[in-house]
């Protein structure tokens, strides 16, 4: 193994309980414009972290730049679910089913693992039936649904198509390495948690590929194509993102009218595109938690002046700037330094 | 509020994915003998935390000191449950509702607020047959069903039983401060997530009382008896102390035959009495998680000697010493410094 050290990065929030504070979540952040310029940042920003699924929309973009979305005619729907972190809820399974179905394969042939529905009410739907968790129910089912696609469409193996060197694979890696602005062989890699390959890259070189894939002048006309169509697929569909309920992706998209496009990714990785501005935010958490990644995201985007005071209450419970216990006594909040 | 500032904890465990660290957990942690004598440690361990659940073993003990436990002649099941943090599996429902009616009250006087049962097939129980979580799914309603028992002896009022200022609760402070070997009026106070008092010391105190509790030589003589009636109880009925799945503190009495005392608290507190060998062990993790805490509690068990090694591989889904993937490949592991 590689030797490897953890940056020194700062309390980006502190959970406080009374008047004291109780535990805190330290991590590193960057806004940068498209150029990779660095207008604000704290911690350390060049060190390289996994991304993983906070990069689907960079992954899906050989999908579209190879002819596979046109070729199966993929619906907006398809495309959402293509980007998702999903809650297999319904409208997730069956959106996934459906893509499958049309490039003539069923759910056996996901290479993502079997996983309960992260929606509450889904996972009780089908405990109640009788079901069990599978694979069409893993929060990546519609990535790989894509990439099913993508493999199919290149005639190659849908058996390998996780490989790393597999036709799909060498596409989608040579397509996020360059919106990153890095050699697709210096990406570092490793397997995710749907046992897809999973890239490393810095937080600066991830924020910069997220400016320029939703201030997307500066690049080739198909990519510019494909990042448009993505992105204007997400606006319309918020909910085949994530999910109906506790998920901050949807949230964001449905607050903010589609002026974001954001993305979370696990181990408390955060990246946002700001369509039309020319801006890109991308977050990562030291210790991979949820909560404090919520609060630092929509501390942000308000400090930032990138999410309007009256939406960014609204957004109140992933801030968690009042803290309840279960009886909703008020004892304490989440702040930012 | 007051000013507050969180020490700088060194790194405790590291999350890696592949060859590469992809999150990191700090903390703080302490072993001590029963005169308070540091016999190592890391970070800082003389700030003061709320100790949450960690201490409920030293709020029970009014209950003995006072008569009550005798008056109301408590089972060795009911004394375990009023010192846990359960899952509301139907053996910790009917040992509280059984606690409660002997003092002739109901569900309806506990002062915990509504949660959902911990343990997922008791949610889907109480789901399934059209339920809603109740107070006395509430992880801490032992601990209430206690104090209920405490103030009923004292013939105080049910309704005020969790005020700072109660005759209960005044006694609780009392006794853990004394354990803790403060003041009882420099015990930070706040309010926890079950509305009963919690209460803020440092990781050497709060070790040290427990070194005291399960080495109890030195304790007043109806405190060493209520000490060693509750240590026994919970080596009797680990189950109750937490529950039969995914419960890291049933898990290491039932993995150490009892040979240790330990218990969890919110926001990643441990605390571990070690039975005859005048030990106690206090762990806090800054972040709050119980991923790096876990890893951190069995791992110290191994290096320090208080646990067989193959006890500890016993244990290995706490210490997450491999990391599997929704597909069960290997993908990381968790290392300690």
């Amino acid at each position: 193994m590689t030797p490897d050290r953890y940056p020194d990065n700062p309390v980006l929030a502190s959970a406080w309980r009374g008047d004291r504070i109780e535990s805190v979540h330290r991590g590193s952040w960057c806004l940068v414009d498209s150029s990779g310029h660095v207008l604000e940042q704290a911690g350390t920003i060049e060190h390289p972290f996994f991304t993983r699924s906070a990069v689907k929309a960079l992954q899906v973009l050989p999908l579209f730049e190879s002819g596979a979305a046109a070729r199966y005619a993929l619906t907006d729907e398809e495309v959402a679910l293509a980007v998702s972190s999903h809650n297999a809820e319904p409208c997730h399974v069956e959106t996934a089913l459906g893509l499958l179905a049309r490039i003539g394969l069923g759910p056996e042939s996901l290479g993502c693992g079997p996983q309960p529905p992260g929606d509450s009410d889904a996972r009780f739907a089908l405990k109640s039936s009788g079901g069990r968790p599978a694979r069409i129910h893993n929060n990546c089912s519609g990535k790989h649904a894509g990439f099913l696609a993508l493999t199919r469409h290149l005639g190659a193996d849908p058996a390998r198509y996780l490989d790393f060197e597999s036709e799909s694979q060498v596409l989608v890696r040579a397509a996020v390495a360059e919106m990153c602005g890095v050699a697709p062989e210096s990406l570092g890699r490793a397997t995710d948690g749907c046992s897809a390959p999973t890239f490393r890259m810095s937080l600066r070189a991830v924020a910069t590929a997220f400016a320029r894939y939703t201030t997307p002048d500066g690049l080739a006309p198909e990519r510019r194509a494909a990042a448009e169509r993505v992105v204007a697929a997400v606006q319309k569909h918020p909910v085949l993102l994530a999910g109906r309920s506790k998920r901050i992706c949807t949230a964001l998209v449905e607050a903010s009218g589609g002026k974001l496009f954001p993305k979370i990714g696990a181990e408390a990785v955060y990246v946002i595109g700001v369509p039309g501005r020319d801006l890109g935010l991308a977050v990562k958490m030291d210790d991979g938690g949820m909560r404090g990644l919520h609060a630092v995201v929509i501390g942000l985007l308000r400090r930032l002046d990138l999410l309007e005071a009256s939406v960014a209450d609204a957004l109140e419970s992933y801030a968690q700037t009042t803290l309840r216990n279960w009886d909703g006594l008020v004892i304490g909040r989440i702040t930012l330094p």
